[in-house]
């Protein structure tokens, strides 16, 4: 009998969006941003692959510099992680023994809850009201760690603000911020980090700085509790080529805030244009929207859209079983989008 | 108060080989290869970089293949790791809970027992020979995984194979030899891995292959192993550039044995030459050697290398005190190498 702890032996584990490897697809289902960085970032690539035989930085020191340049912290408040996902588990790993408690809202970023089971912890769901938000504060006394996203997937709006405040005066332990999709909205929390020293914010430069092929994320806080999830990092977890094309990116904030713009652009004419093809749409601060088609089943249309080779995400979560999540591609995947959906609902 | 895990909080973190981000040294401290990979595996680089605003393959699947034609397993054996140290970490969080017991040699690779701290495991030891070697098999009925290096480091030398036979077979747990430093020598453990049910061999690109930037690892065991390790593994745990860049290296066995031999020829002229300077050498079946100088004491030794530009490592730990560990570099680093240590006796 081969000693496989239960925690694992009963998760199912994560299972994450489609990847098609291929190019045929219009690609509108795991939130990439669908502009490519500036071909600048790949500058001094050259250099740095002439010293591939040789380990990196073993603490990403000239990436956690130009994070903290943007940030506005110093870099000895921010962990480098492979992608924000590292962060989240290390901060599982840092804060949270097996048994004890972990909470989030019941409808959130799934990787919570798979990385919570595959630590034995013990989950606590916080509900949101029927419109997927929060009617009070997240309040847990027995949390260890509470993972908070804001913007909330899959509705991709920004929580009440006032209600995070209270979240993190009240918490009796650590919350995490997960700011994933921030810079396509308004707002951000940094000044939580530096009101309460419970708080971490992380960060992924997946969505906004088009890097989801690099697996590159931070955790902000501080320094003290940056100093013990250093501890249980991965003591080489970055790798040349992500620690430059990350520090690269963040020398072209003009380029990615014009960017985002145009997503957000783009967002609200999709946002705008699905309610007038007869679905229901929640507002979006994120570059992805959660919409529900009135004249045909959500599964069926995540289906007929695949079979067009346009894919989107379709989770079969209860409560937005009949919800499609989109995300915000160019104008002219959105067009196409739209082409789709219209011959569908025509044919419907 | 912050609710850090007390395993957190009591360990002092890993610290890794020294990293100097220059190139003035001769840098022979991490059992890096000394020859870069050939030009050829960043043939199709741009093409990935097209795609880096695209998530990764989240199973490494062209990877895993090109590592299971060189290793001869299914794919399907082989889980990919962000470098062998991931695989080691979450070879421990399927298999061990906190409170249970890990157990690994008195004298070995030290990230095993900084992160069984961290994970909150039992530690037993179990003790080397005064030759630093094994005088009968690992037995420790209550490790729910043991972890054993062979070739082992810091010695570098091959543990008896047939000890190593018994102990995966009198193991009630999981057994996983890590085989990091293999390629530099003439023996391989696959066998085990067939004959018996709890084995998982790990493996590195770091070293043989060239890639320590770009942290590559595998583990390879038993398909119901490997499946249960799967889900404990981050979701994307390696990027486009690395998975890319690892199974290019797959391609050019031919190269990289060549490098080897030449690593060997130059490593026998290491041992042969230092003994020949009054050291006590251990033999070696990887790329770095273990050696005491009789004239010096090894820290000294360590500092006036360092001064005069030329990394090696010394370590701390009470029973190898006196020795330095070299790195096998390229014949005219240890040219050099032997040089200064030949000015320096003189001095001395």
């Amino acid at each position: 009998m081969l000693p496989i702890r239960d925690c694992v032996q009963q998760t199912p584990g994560y299972v994450p969006g489609e990847q098609p490897q291929t190019t045929d697809y219009i690609k509108l289902n795991t939130n990439e941003n669908p502009y490519a960085p500036p071909d600048e970032i790949f500058n001094n690539l050259e250099e740095e692959l002439k010293k591939v035989r040789l380990y990196p930085d073993p603490v990403s020191t000239k990436l956690r510099k130009a994070a903290g340049e943007v940030f506005g912290f110093s870099y000895e408040q921010i962990l480098a992680g492979n992608g924000s996902d590292d962060i989240l588990n290390i901060a599982l790993r840092t804060f949270v023994n097996p048994g004890e408690t972990v909470a989030f809202l019941d409808l959130t970023y799934s990787l919570y809850e798979t990385i919570a089971k595959v630590h034995g912890a013990t989950i606590q769901t916080i509900s949101t009201n029927e419109n997927f938000e929060l009617d009070s504060p997240l309040i847990c006394p027995e949390a260890k760690l509470i993972f908070v996203a804001s913007p909330n997937p899959p509705l991709g709006k920004h929580l009440n603000r006032q209600y995070l405040k209270e979240t993190c005066e009240q918490a009796t332990g650590v919350v995490l911020i997960d700011e994933a999709y921030v810079d396509f909205s308004d707002e951000d929390h940094w000044d939580f980090i530096k009101e309460y020293d419970n708080v971490i914010v992380s960060r992924t430069m997946s969505k906004s700085y088009s890097l989801a092929g690099m697996r590159v994320g931070f955790g902000i806080s501080s320094r003290e509790i940056i100093e013990q999830m250093n501890k249980v990092r991965d003591s080489y977890n970055l790798d040349r080529i992500a620690q430059t094309l990350g520090a690269n990116c963040f020398q072209f904030q003009d380029y990615f805030q014009s960017i985002w713009q145009k997503v957000r652009t783009t967002r609200n004419r999709l946002i705008a244009s699905l309610r007038n093809l007869d679905f229901f749409v929640f507002d979006s601060d994120a570059n992805f929207v959660l919409a529900s088609p009135q004249w045909i089943e959500a599964s069926d249309l995540y289906t007929k859209l695949k079979e067009r080779k346009v894919l989107v995400r379709y989770f079969k979560h209860p409560r937005i079983s009949n919800y499609i999540r989109i995300t915000v591609g160019t104008d002219a995947e959105i067009d196409r989008l739209l082409e789709v959906i219209k011959q569908l609902k025509n044919e419907s």
